[in-house]
């Protein structure tokens, strides 16, 4: 087997450096030695049931789905996407430090919207969901927003165990269901991703429904709309989405393979560690934290066998 | 005297809505509010001898220096703006969620690199600061970088009392010194600024400079390159730098006169408080938390006398 452990959607901080040791005993290791070392068992493939595919003329944006999180809202948006409700809409808005939404531009006007087809017109807001059931991985350090933040499945997300709830949390290519001002408004039809500084202050406000693993760059670079809240004030700014595609229903070898790093596995804990406290030639002072946002998900094209 | 309280560089998160009592004696108040009821003390016009314009294609990107941090750097700045060292030199890098860097891209080869003129070949790392004397405006919250977070004259910082030492945070638009390896490599010739989720990580590792007030727009959009730590790989790919000027060089007609939200004074302390607890009709769950890095610090044209 031959390994080809390129990292897609990692943003490394680092100049390459030699890792340092800590004292005699014990060699600190830098997040490369992290994923140097992981075995195929640290790595888990995209489940093509939960991964979107978001086609714009510049690419392919890939969107794992988290149906423990938002199971209504992502059931409708397989069956919106099942149905090429996406299919030539568009981008509609850019805001800087913020976000970028897509969906129907008319979706306001009853004359112009287009038809839901068999998706549910109405779901429950699923802000927030129990946290019995949930194979939740802690990191060290805690934030202000919650009572415990780590990771479930990959995803980004906080718990709070008094009230014992879970939710996903808004970070950097976190993806959530657009609404009104009703909480039960969003339908999944509406889906927005943060492209800013995270912004926690949506957590247990809005649904989310997954995050971007691959092409964010094509996302985060978007032009900002000028309009009130960064919408585009003018259709031609507007950026076509050429279809939304569930992976299970696109051809297997028009399907891109990916892997994600395991947040269950002892070496996502040394990944974590190695963030905390850089042990690089060029830090001089390791944090000894991070914030939940700030931890890095690996990605990878599926090894070829 | 005319307001013009345009709010020129302000992501609001939240659609507009009346604001909703919390108590019968007390109307909690949105952003809107605090900046709506504000008086002309609680803004401060910019100082044209700590005011940098870059200038892009795309238009001018204004960023305050900030030399109560770093004034060996921030000297440096001036006199390579002065002398006009960075016109028509490029941004060379621009890595997602990360950062945004400009410079002389023949910099390290010593047959082709710029001259630096009167500016000083070699400064001193400039990580912190003592903390006396220094105005340091808390906010209520923590956070897990820093035992002390708030505002120095409207600039994200931290503080360890302990220590008594200050630093500037890395936070959206922060703009900084690029270093190498060594501690004290970085003369200011090299600025990158935050386009990403804050990495504090990089606070105490590396001379932070000042930060972009207006027209962070211009840079966060720019192409990502497909080079290591995001560095553009082909010539052609790297974006003009125009000219980058002291404000207080610039004839007054061509300025862009600015007022920034005072940081010291109670009306911002409302303000903080108004995006610790959303109240308007959107939110459903108050935070009762915010972090350094997600407090809007407001932006208007001066206005008209």
């Amino acid at each position: 087997m031959t390994l080809r452990p390129a990292l897609l959607a990692l943003a490394l901080a680092l100049p390459l450096g030699a890792a340092c040791a800590t004292s005699p005993a014990q060699k600190a290791l830098t997040m490369q030695d992290v994923l140097d070392a992981s075995t195929p068992a640290d790595w888990r493939a995209l489940d093509p049931q939960n991964t979107l595919y978001l086609e714009l003329d510049s690419g392919r944006v890939v969107i794992e789905l988290a149906p423990m999180f938002a199971p209504q809202h992502v059931d409708n948006i397989r069956t919106l996407a099942r149905a090429g409700y996406f299919d030539g809409l568009s981008i509609n808005r850019s805001q800087d430090n913020f976000v970028v939404q897509w969906g129907d531009a008319d979706g306001e006007d009853p004359a112009k919207a287009r038809t839901m087809g068999k998706a549910k017109p109405k779901l429950p807001a699923e802000f927030i969901r129990t946290a019995d059931g949930l194979d939740f991985t802690r990191i060290p350090d805690a934030d202000g927003w919650a009572p415990e933040v780590g990771f479930v499945q990959g995803f980004p997300a906080a718990r709070d165990p008094g009230a014992a709830i879970a939710w996903l949390a808004h970070c950097y290519a976190t993806v959530g269901a657009g609404r009104a001002a009703a909480a039960d408004s969003s339908t999944g039809n509406q889906l927005y991703v943060v492209t800013g500084q995270s912004p926690r202050q949506l957590d247990r406000n809005i649904t989310t429904v997954g995050r971007v693993v691959l092409g964010m760059e094509r996302l985060s670079v978007l032009p900002r709309g000028t309009g009130p809240l960064g919408f585009y004030e003018q259709a031609a700014q507007r950026v076509a989405i050429r279809s939304i595609r569930l992976a299970a229903d696109v051809p297997e070898a028009e399907r891109t393979p990916l892997e994600v790093f395991r947040t269950d596995r002892p070496a996502f804990a040394d990944l974590v560690e190695s963030r905390r406290n850089r042990r690089d030639d060029w830090y001089v002072h390791p944090a000894g934290h991070i914030d939940l946002c700030n931890v890095p998900l690996p990605v990878r094209e599926v090894p070829a066998k």
